[in-house]
Formats: C-alpha cells, sequence, structure tokens
C-alpha cells in the first residue's frame, strides 16, 4: 500500500485536472470460469488500484468535483459471508486508510447517480473492459451498452498522470523486474533437449508465485519464436531450437515488468543464431542509446529498424539502400511488431484507456493502416517519468514470406532465395524496460545478462 | 478428445429429448484480466465440451431439431492472426473431428436466429453465467438481459444426461483424481513448522500443471480450516495447527478432481485432533456406506449428520438425544454446510444450470431456508452413474458460536463451555469422490492415505 496522504494527492490532482462534474471509477468483479461461484483469480482494475488501491472486488468511486465530496461503493460482509470467508478487515477500515471517509452501500451507487443526472451534471466515466461492467454501466446510466461513451477528458487526465511514474512506483516496478529476471535466469538453468516448454513456463511461474507475484501476462515460452503470441507450451526443446522467453512478474501491488531473452537450447549459439541475435541486440542497444526526453518513440523505433536493416543487408537477408528499405517498410518482413510500450500497473500500460490517448496526440495520430507501424503501440514523445519497454526483434514467418514473395513485395530490398534459408529459425526478441530520467534513461530492476557471451557462460553451468 | 461418434451420440439424444425447436449453445469467450487483450487462462463451457469438445473461445453451436440441422457458428484466423499466432488446425478440421459438417462465421448466428423467430419457433438456451454471453445473447434474442428466459426443457434433458457419466468419462475423473492425490501426497510431505501455506498451494499447482492439469477450483490450503470458503494464503504453519488442503485437479479434457484432507502440522495428531478427525472420519465411512442407487442422498447428509452427533456426544461438545440433535440441526452449529455434490467437467457439476435441477427435483426442491440444508447442494435420489464428492466436516467458527450462544440456541444440545475449548481448534474435513454403481459404489481414483495412522505413518518419513 502506497500512504493515505498519496491516494489523497492522486485524487485531488484528478479532480483539478477534470474540473467539474462527476467522476465515475469502477472496479473489476469476479469472473466466473465455468460457473458463477467458480472464479478467476481477482485482479482489480488498474486505474482503481492507482486511486484507491484496494484489492477486493465489486467496488467504486464517486469523485464529485462539483460537491467536493469522495465516496467509496461497495459492501460490508454478511454475517453468512463472514460464517463462510471469515471475519476481515471491514470495507470502512480499508477505506480509511486510503483517505475516504465516506462509505455507501453498492446499491446506492444507482441512487447517487440519477441525482447528478436530474441535475443535469456529467459524469465522467472510462470505457468498459469486463463485460460485467458494461451491463452495469448501461445500467447504472440507463444507456445501451453500444451507445455508451466514455469520457475523453477523464481518460486523457488519467493517462497523464498515470504515465509520470512516481518514485514509490519505480521502486514496485523494479521488484517485479528483480523478480522477473529470477524467472529468466531459471528458464536459463532448465532449457535443454528434452524439457518441455511448459515445463519451464511452470516453474518459472511457480518461482514467481513464492514471491506473491502473479504473471503480468500470459508467458511466451516457445522454441518457435517466430510466432509472435505463441501460448501454445506442449514443444519439446530440441538440440539446435532456438528458445525465446517472454515474461514477466506482476508484484503485489499490481505493478509489471516485462522482459524478454532469447538463447541457443544448446550451451552455445550456432554461427547463424550468434549473427541474427546480434543484429538484434544491436538494434536494441542503438534503439536504448536513443532514449530520453523530447524524442518521439516512432523515431526511435524508425532508428532501430534501420540499425535492424543495416545488419540483415550485412548478412545478406535483405540488400539495397538501408535507409530506402526502411522508408519503404521492407524490414517489417522480420520485424512486424512495435519497439515498445508503456509499462506500469499494465504490462501495456493503460492500454484499456485507449492506445491512441497513450501512446499517440491528436497532432500525431497513430498510423493504423502501414504494416508494422500500425503494431507500435507508443509513437509520441518521450518525457522524464515514462516507463518502457524496448523489444527488437527478428521473426521468421513463413506465411508471411510466402505471400510477400508471391506478390513481389520489396523485392528491391530482400533477397528471397537466402530468406528461404532461415525458414526453420524461429525468431529473436530482446527486451528490457526502462525509465525515461532528464537527460536519458535508467534501466529498471537488476541487468540481466545479455550478450551472447554472458548467456553462454552462464548456461555453461548448468 | 472423445470419438466423433461420442459427440454424435450425444448432441443426437439431446435433441431426442428436447424434441421439437432450435438448441443455441454457447460457449465461452477470453476474459479480460486488466485490458481487452491480456485475457486469464481459456476455459471452454463445459457444457460446449460435452458436446462439442472443441477447446476454442467464441464458438456457438445451433441443434437445429425441426430442420435436423447442426451448424457450428466460429472465425477461422485471418491472414493477420495467421502472423501473429501461427497457422493451427482450422475450426473446420476440428469441427468435422467432432461430426459436424456444416462451420458458418460467428457473425451469421444473428441471421440464423432471425430467421427461426420469423418462423416463430422456439430457441432453447441455457442461463448464461459469464457476462459476455449474457451481452451476447440479449443482442442475438433482442430480449433485455434481465428478461432473458433459459429452457427449463434444455436444462432438464442437459441434467439427466451430464448426470449419468460415461465411462470414457470415469476415465478421465480418474485421471483427474489421480493427479490430485499427487497433490495431496506432495503437500503431507511438504507441511511443516514455518512453511507458508502458499508455498504449499504454488508447489501443488506446480505438480499439477506439469501433469497438463489446472486447478478445478482456487485450493484451500489453509491453517485456518474452521473457515469455509479460505482463499487467503500467507500464514506460515505452526506447530499445533491444523492444516487443511482442499484441492483437485482439472484434466486435459476438462474434468475434475476434488480432494480433501487434513491433518496436523505436527508429525503427529494431538488427542484433541485425533478425537475430532476420528468423529469426522466415521461420519464419511457411515456415508460411504449408504451409496447406492435409490436412496436419497439428503437422508445420507443427514445420516452423517446423525454420526458425527454421536461422536460429538462422545466427546462432551453436544448432548442430549443425538436424533433429537439433528432434528433440531443442533449439529450444524459444526458443520454447516452439505456432504457433498455432484462432480464432473464442473467441479459442482452443472452448477451453471441451476442447483434446483441438478441437485433436486420438482416433487422435492431444495430446502432454501434452513442452515445447513440450504447449502446442501446434493438431496435427490442417486442413481447409477452419478460422480459425487462425500464430503463431511467439522468447524469452528467462533462468530457463529458466539451468535448461537448470546440466542440461548440449542443449548439443550450444545455444551457451550466445552465448545469454548476448542475456539482455536479450526476445522477437519475428509473428502473423496465416488462413482454410483448398480449396487453401491465405487471410490474413484486410486485410493488416498486417510486413517490417522495412514497419515502418521506417512509423515514420519519427511
Amino acid at each position: 500500500m502506497f500512504t493515505t496522504q498519496t491516494y489523497q494527492r492522486r485524487r485531488e490532482a484528478l479532480k483539478k485536472e477534470v474540473k467539474n462534474g462527476v467522476i465515475l471509477l469502477l472496479g473489476n468483479i469476479e469472473n466466473p470460469i465455468n460457473f458463477e461461484h467458480n472464479t478467476y483469480p481477482f485482479r482489480q482494475d488498474s486505474t482503481l488500484l492507482y486511486y484507491l488501491g484496494i484489492q477486493e472486488p465489486k467496488l467504486a468511486v464517486i469523485l464529485d468535483i462539483d460537491e467536493d465530496k469522495t465516496i467509496l461503493f461497495g459492501d460490508e460482509l454478511s454475517m453468512d459471508e463472514i460464517i463462510w470467508m471469515g471475519r476481515q478487515e471491514t470495507l470502512k477500515e480499508k477505506s480509511i486508510k486510503v483517505g475516504i471517509e465516506e462509505t455507501r452501500p453498492h446499491a446506492q451507487l444507482a441512487t447517487y447517480l440519477q441525482k447528478v443526472e436530474a441535475s443535469k451534471r456529467v459524469v465522467h466515466y472510462l470505457p468498459p473492459y469486463q463485460s460485467a461492467n458494461k451491463i452495469l454501466l448501461s445500467n447504472l446510466l440507463k444507456i445501451p451498452i453500444a451507445q455508451l461513451l466514455p469520457s475523453v477528458t477523464l481518460i486523457k487526465a488519467i493517462v497523464q498522470q498515470r504515465s509520470i511514474k512516481e518514485e514509490e512506483e519505480i521502486v514496485h516496478i523494479e521488484e517485479a523486474i528483480r523478480v522477473s529476471n529470477e524467472m529468466h535466469l531459471l528458464a536459463m538453468r532448465m532449457a535443454k533437449p528434452g524439457i518441455k516448454e511448459h515445463e519451464i513456463a511452470n516453474a518459472i511461474q511457480h518461482l514467481a508465485a513464492d514471491q506473491e507475484c502473479t504473471m503480468a501476462y500470459p508467458p511466451i515460452v516457445t522454441i518457435n519464436g517466430g510466432i509472435l503470441h505463441n501460448h501454445y507450451r506442449l514443444h519439446t526443446l530440441q538440440s539446435g531450437d532456438l528458445f525465446l522467453n517472454d515474461s514477466g512478474a506482476e508484484n503485489v501491488m499490481g505493478y509489471a515488468g516485462d522482459i524478454t531473452r532469447t538463447f541457443p537450447v544448446d550451451k552455445t549459439f550456432t554461427p547463424k543464431q550468434r549473427d541474427i541475435y546480434n543484429v538484434v541486440l544491436h538494434a536494441f542497444t542503438t534503439a536504448r542509446e536513443a532514449l530520453k526526453p523530447g524524442i518521439r518513440f516512432k523515431d526511435i523505433h524508425l532508428h532501430a529498424c534501420l540499425a535492424l536493416t543495416e545488419g540483415l543487408i550485412d548478412l545478406g537477408l535483405m540488400k539495397g539502400n538501408p535507409k530506402e528499405a526502411v522508408n519503404a517498410h521492407a524490414h517489417t518482413l522480420f520485424f512486424q511488431c512495435g519497439l515498445g510500450h508503456m509499462m506500469g500497473l499494465d504490462v501495456h500500460d493503460m492500454e484499456d484507456l485507449g492506445e491512441q490517448y497513450v501512446g499517440y496526440t491528436d497532432a500525431e495520430p497513430k498510423d493504423t493502416k502501414t504494416f508494422g507501424l500500425k503494431s507500435l503501440r507508443l509513437g509520441k514523445e518521450l518525457q522524464e517519468g515514462y516507463v518502457l519497454t524496448v523489444e527488437p526483434g527478428f521473426y521468421i514467418i513463413p506465411e508471411l514470406i510466402d505471400m510477400w514473395r508471391s506478390q513481389g513485395k520489396n523485392s528491391t530490398f530482400i533477397n528471397y532465395d537466402k530468406v528461404n534459408e532461415y525458414r526453420d529459425f524461429g525468431g529473436v526478441r530482446i527486451e528490457d524496460n526502462f525509465l525515461i530520467t532528464a537527460n536519458g534513461y535508467r534501466l529498471l530492476g537488476p541487468e540481466l545478462i545479455k550478450t551472447v557471451e554472458e548467456i553462454e557462460n552462464y548456461r555453461a553451468n548448468y
């Protein structure tokens, strides 16, 4: 928990920014797996965590700016529930710890909002992502789900505030990254021919759970690193495979880490693996060194793409002028996605609030058409206090290669015959998390081994 | 996967039972954790698993009885999705394996249902438990969510069919129980002073995951066994504590195990622990020996309550005539819940379809008022092929004791002074899973050690 003052300060700043009306923040509910009372592990909504910090289902907060009131709506346990679930700290007690004096039963939220509506005041609310909250909002506001209209004013105010990480938040992010790094070292010790992908995934999850961490996202633990969102985990690792581990812990306060390492199942890289790895690593360091306030992340992305393209030209996979190749987006045959994204209470921070607001500006909106750029979640100018990932990669997707080749796409820049030699290569990604500082950047968490030599030396012992 | 014929046979039987109209079965979707694309592990709806067997989100099946058609609605991966997620077996291929020739895009479901509506034919659908399916059903049928009216005919037909387990299903249930038993033995080896509850929970989850099993429900792994639904897991085990482990695996086909064992953190039971344990064990064996077709499970429950009461009278916690005590529900001070429930594709099998239909009959509905009986999920006459749990317990709930005592409740049968000596006792539960056979019952899965001596002998080695 942060201090009472922290939560109060955050709420006051939000109210000041939104200026008038009523802010309605909905917490998450418990999601049923296969029947109502068999539920997934509860995860509080990140915005509610940020302004309220209470990890309990079915809460709502009203920040009534006009009447200068803050009310927490939620239900205390009934005697029946105490018999089943034990006596716990009351909601009232939790509420006071985060600086809210007034609590009311959840059922009274509707009444409160009806009065607000009657007085023609505006209710600011966020886009709901949980279906239960879509239904709740629709009922509360008497608006069909399809016609709900989240408040852009509220979204922008929250994005502005949550984007600039406080020092206390950095401590939690670094805690999540510390555990994430341990997960990665464990995977490096375990990976060898004969073990299954999911055995490694299960072990790193266990390691994190023993430190009270969950997975910030479903881990990608795979010998098919060319498949970007690969959650199939039943392959057996074999000599010759490249192994890609993209996994991060979420700490007890809800903050994420998001780290990727790629290495061979064998103790050493083959020359082909080493060459590609070093090209990706060069793109990574190129991007990292460019991090600082005032630079657009889209430009860093393109800068990294150029470094990647130059490397691939050296290896003979691409050809021609590297700048022209990047302008033609030819590199997206190998790097189909974005260089990175904001990170914080969500692994893709605030993705529920809308990528346009988190990663872009009204003046420079997202390019939603160009292959490659349409997958870049963050494009705007960096500010001191941003926390983000840098994660260049090289991915072989046979379907994409065949499609491009049959269309003769970018044949000026792609050496398709050479590319064919890499059809079974898989993928390489290297990812760390950074804080933007006044003059540049700071790597978050302890340094995790990354070079070919470091990884080979570490794995030689296991 | 079961055979094509199995799924076809099940669907044909269902159509025959429902007789006419159109059956609409909705699969589950992926549930967002903190934003739309960060989702919990997918779990297919159990009814869809039973009739279709395809573990994929956003499917719907139409069984058009009148027109003798079976159609699977769902979407094939787009090229964009193949790039991100890799080429996979197509929905069409999966569909054919389970005997459905016709697949259509999900978006065409609405059109199909509009035609059914236009022809004034009835659409049978089940009660939705996922909010996303509430919204979907409401949109498809143009009925407000609050006015959705699930088909009792369909519910009853499915309950009748799924209640009688097929031999192939028993194989899977026993597989889940085998893994569950391994989880319990691991917990017995790990439990000792100084270890934390969640370390044991994490280890058993890891063991199950390595065998491709998930948890059939959030495990209750606790030194506060008196709290019936206890998911807090950060206590450190201490000498003198009783440790209760209620956890079960779900196998790769979706079938559950549900096993509970209770034992002391120390190597041996104290006399007090042993006495109570043996009372609960006696109630357990009493109930088990009564299992057979034709007997009402409610009567077995009350029979077990009588055995428990007799034991507690012997120990001086209760007094008076045991039958009168049970008639007065005095035993519910210590055994507040039900003796067991149906089990299968759900740990509380078919709970989403309604307890009234799964556990009771129109002629003998559930007692929803009497404390104790209102928590008995299964009351009706047993049939050959039922799979169920037997799980008597003894739970000390200080809040309940204080409430009853202050009301003078059942003071003829409760020796409150003696009960006070047990305020810190915690709880004991013993639970196994059984198949009802032609002449009685069969324990499912391998036998798991249960007596005081067996548990003490096993734990002596660790």
